[in-house]
């Protein structure tokens, strides 16, 4: 995308154009973050319009650059980048940043902005998601690039301020892009020495290029990240290395061109005000209101005839290559756009069918392994991995092919090591990207380290599979900082994200099937470590699981009460509902795999599976408050308000009161008290 | 501490008593860690009998070194080292290890087992705590030292393996320690080359040495871990080093001694088995049976002697340091024991009367300020501190002085950088350390990245408060990567944290007045970016406030419904109040700040503020489910379940319904379908 070289004082008034935009658009918003898009304008001017790689018409095509903005909250400088060259994102949109329901909000968001590659603004985010971009990028260009064919071959970008670089995710984000090698990831760091609390110097004195170079990155610079010639130099030193990915350590001034605020921390996070703005168009020689670009700018920011160009050309060889290998290219094409084989309707139902048939006890972690066996084979997008519990969270299927293990086989496995969020974020990354499907496993309760990246795959709605084994007291004598107690309930209240927790290996299998046919967002799979007993595999019984709550096993008689339970306590409700049949009273089982998917039924579906007159006992060694919003006040809830304990599973469930025999005993007293009010404590 | 020289093959077979120990306890509880301890045994012998300043029969000595597992999976080699040093933990407690109520759980507890510091097993968190610790150590040397008086001189000492150092917390904590040049702490790199997925090279590849130079660090080695000569020097080495923490490299064989698993990874995390275990007797040449250690071993071993000899000294040392500075010395001993001032009755009341006298709209976030403004004077504990987010947090006192610029003064403020989980690590080591109570801000929504860190300060039962401000939707144009709307509810489910969410200044000073007297556990302040309006100073309001739940404005008439609301949303309730009133309708409006504290009530006072025949709504800007524990299936919540959105507050509040007219309808829809059944949908 190289073009003439840009005279240095036409490179000046475009990125004087980005800054003029932010400044005024802040100003407009009373709200906003002039200081890094200030100080990044240089250097998003030469990069933006000398090296990426994009068509502004088309934001979608799969082989164009990633550009990640990892210092989310300098969002108009990526408004202004988009407007400027030639997005679909129009001056009006600019003049409502950060207004109800506009294309600019505070941060920028995927999926609301066109050409906003990933929402960021949550530190240190944005550089692991670009890493998993970059991962993306290289996994398919090994998988389906040919001699002669490199229609997998793009770069991911990254800007990046000291605050990413104190949050620890950069650590392990940053080291795994070592490890793999991700050469065509190039990060700029925009090293003013300004964060929020003022000069760094008094909390963060790292050597980041040490740093960098301890991971096996290559540094480039210093360079002064105001000088447009050391910038362009810079970009061509990175372009160059091979193996290794490249971070640009640019100095730069914080609010670089507001007379008097530049170079502080007042500049960062607030408008500059009336005055400062006035000085700054005075200082910089534009004369132009608030708004407005000059139009032999705007012609020299366009982007839009190269970038046709480019996608075209691309198109073209692309159109080669579909001759050449049309199975790969249709898959190719099939993967881009999310879509599974044609013929998932049958894997799908030879992945359930064989499920159904399993009998016995088997730990849910076990089933999921079961499950993958299956899947990887069918699956090329699939791509798998565990923060360093391969062996426990069971990720890993015959047909995996480890990273590190892969030769030169195309690796579809990854071990990320003990990195539960950088794990979570470069999986983030892998969907944004697209052409893979991510998922990743650690231990449920770790799920706190990851929880922000959790959150951020159901904010963007990406489809990645968390896989989340040990997933309650009843991993045992590890004990309480192992065992998640909290964590399926705080889960659950994660807007758009899915929490599975099945109950047997059919269970298992609706809920990977379903993780994987979702194309809105993440699902959360919470796995047993011991073994659970299968539940049978009635026709319909599939059906009924995906969604999320169903009749596991009716009453004898009539309905006098309903047990809900979830995962290994099913078999804890069956054996009660086993023992009240003996004493006469008749009980239903409700499996609720996953509460969000039976939130989702319509009424008619929630209502014959909880009939609004019948109390109702929810049982889940798991923390027993969320419950309350299907048992009401009327029912009761068996469950763990406090943490596990170090002990063999069976005593535990014992100590805390998870047996059949309580169970029974407190389904019995809650008919009994049915009467009752509704509001007692 | 220094003894006379240990014959190294004395030294081999001391080691070689944790060896044994750990192998014999792990294959009797069929469960548990051996790789570490058999790697890092050699290492702590040279570390424990010849440099840990302790005293077995007083664990809580002030002065003590201390010494945290950080690889806490490793808890075998802590609990023979302190068996065998002379701590209360006896034979029969080894052999009860991993076992229900036994006092050596599967990873370390502190306050389960005697001289266990922190819990460790969340990797890299251990690590973190020691950081704090040795920050505690050098704030409590600079405040109460004197000349020729240190009674403050003790070092942290932390073992740490490949999965601390993979972990991000570890960049946070480690860059931390490097900026605040804690040259009391030494770490002990277990650099074995083994993770649980096998050999690290697959995964990582950081120069760990070059990484901690460049956080300021002094590097040590490596040496060979098994070899106590070289340890020795490095030791040495360590002790002199001045300005820097230091890491020291420690080249082992995981499972050392293991004569065929040695070196895998399939030591790591299972017994060995019987085979394996002769196989190392012999190998070894220890003859004795499982949990016998020879009398000269454990003579060799106690501790106890030159422990009670030490802390005799520190007594009359610190006696003459009571004789010429008694003030000081009482504060020493007050703070230590972690009591108030004495003066703490009228100190609170002064705070709480001054908050209770403002008028006006101020936000809460302003609110806690006024009372740190008050507090930071009184309390010289204090140990305050934001991630970067100072001006935002408001979590500055006009007396807090702020480490990078405290100059001759003792800090009382530090700016963490952008490190939202090192932060709250390093708070759970300055609590667990005594002698000050850690405060430390963010904004809400990344008490995400702590969270680990915020469950282990509740599961620890540590006095630390977590302020989180910009607590809602309410924060504005920032949008839904900055807007918790799942926090409170997810919080609130950590078994033992209090999560306050006040809704004017005088809960806020409850809160905070109720934090700091807790001592068994951790605070969470939810704290509002925008104004609220003050609610009143009624004498007894402050006693009910601290009750959790009470009601703040009751029914002007005979009562209707009840309308349940915490912080921003009390303005809100207290409209729909007025506006109910004047269409008849008497409903009370319930304040509930403190969900935890109210569930501690009694059932009286329960009853009396919800009553159980009259209908509830509760109102919250966040997550509606959690609050169905209180209204039950026949009340109604209104809250947000989806993310929020970047534009101004006000249009958000509109936008999702957080109106005082939605409420008021919503009322009156709930009290007529009041008689309908309980459990409809």
């Amino acid at each position: 995308m190289e073009r003439d070289p840009t005279p240095l004082a036409l490179r000046r008034d475009l990125a004087n154009a980005l800054r003029f935009l932010t400044v005024d658009a802040v100003e407009q918003a009373k709200s906003g973050h002039p200081g890094a898009p200030l100080g990044m304008a240089d250097i998003a001017e030469v990069l933006w319009r000398d090296h990426l790689k994009h068509n502004p018409a088309n934001p979608q095509w799969p082989d164009r650059d990633r550009f990640v903005l990892s210092n989310g909250h300098g969002s108009m400088l990526l408004y202004a980048l988009l407007h400027l060259s030639g997005y679909a994102l129009a001056l009006d949109d600019l003049k409502a940043f950060r207004q109800f329901a506009s294309k600019t909000a505070g941060h920028p968001e995927v999926g609301h902005t066109p050409g906003v590659e990933t929402t960021t603004g949550p530190l240190g985010q944005g550089l692991a998601n670009a890493v998993g971009m970059a991962l993306a990028e290289k996994l398919l260009a090994q998988r389906y690039n040919r001699p002669g064919h490199n229609i997998v071959d793009h770069r991911s970008w990254v800007f990046l301020g000291d605050g990413c670089l104190m949050e620890g995710i950069s650590h392990e984000a940053c080291s795994l892009a070592g490890v793999w090698g991700l050469d065509k990831l190039v990060a700029f760091y925009d090293d003013n020495g300004i964060s929020i609390d003022g000069h760094v110097d008094g909390w963060f004195r790292d050597d980041t290029p040490g740093r960098f170079r301890a991971y096996g990155w290559q540094v480039v610079g210093p360079v002064d990240g105001h000088d447009a010639t050391a910038l362009a130099a810079a970009i061509a030193e990175a372009k160059a290395v091979r193996g290794k990915p490249v971070l640009i350590v640019c100095r730069t001034r914080i609010g670089h061109g507001a007379p008097s605020k530049a170079g502080t921390h007042d500049v960062h996070g607030a408008p500059l005000g009336a005055g400062e703005i006035a000085a700054m168009r005075a200082a910089l020689n534009w004369p132009h209101p608030p708004f407005v670009v000059p139009e032999a700018l705007r012609a020299a920011w366009d982007a839009r005839a190269v970038g046709d160009r480019a996608e075209s050309a691309w198109r073209a060889s692309f159109a080669a290559y579909r001759r050449q290998y049309p199975e790969l290219a249709a898959e190719f094409e099939r993967t881009q756009a999310g879509g599974l084989p044609e013929s998932w309707p049958e894997i799908r139902g030879e992945l359930l069918a064989g499920a159904a048939a399993k009998s016995g006890g088997i730990a849910s972690r076990k089933s999921s392994q079961n499950c993958l066996d299956f899947l990887v084979d069918r699956l090329p997008e699939l791509l798998g991995g565990s923060a360093d519990l391969t062996g426990s969270n069971l990720t890993a299927g015959r047909g995996s092919v480890a990273w590190h293990a892969a030769g030169e086989r195309t690796p579809n496995y990854l071990s990320y090591g003990v990195r539960e969020f950088g794990m979570s974020a470069v999986m983030n990354g892998v969907a944004l990207h697209g052409g893979l499907i991510p998922y990743g496993g650690t231990f449920a309760v770790f799920s706190d380290y990851a929880r922000n990246a959790i959150r951020m795959s159901a904010l963007m709605q990406q489809r990645v599979v968390h896989v989340l084994t040990h997933d309650s007291i009843g991993l045992g004598e590890d004990g309480p900082t192992h065992q998640p107690v909290e964590h399926l309930g705080s889960l659950r209240l994660i807007p758009g994200l899915d929490v599975w927790r099945p109950c047997d290996e059919l269970e298992t299998a609706v809920a990977w099937a379903e993780s994987l046919q979702r194309g809105d967002g993440p699902s959360a799979l919470f796995l047993s470590r011991q073994n659970l007993d299968q539940c049978g595999g009635d026709p319909g019984r599939a059906e009924a699981i995906a969604r999320g709550g169903y009749i596991l096993r009716e009453a004898d008689g009539p309905l006098q009460a309903v047990i809900i339970a979830t995962g290994s306590e099913i078999g804890i409700a069956l054996a009660a509902q086993r023992e009240l049949a003996a004493q006469g009273v008749a009980v239903r089982v409700v499996s609720m795999p996953c509460c969000e998917r039976f939130d989702r039924q319509p009424g008619a579906w929630k209502r014959s599976v909880l009939p609004p007159e019948v109390v109702r006992v929810a049982i889940e060694a798991a923390h027993p408050d969320p419950w309350r919003k299907y048992v009401g006040l009327a029912g009761e809830v068996l469950g763990i308000d406090g943490f596990g304990a170090s002990a063999p599973a069976a005593d535990l469930y014992r100590h805390f009161g998870l047996t059949a025999a309580r169970l029974t005993s407190v389904v019995v007293e809650t008919i009994a008290r049915e009467s009752a009010s509704d509001g007692d404590f």
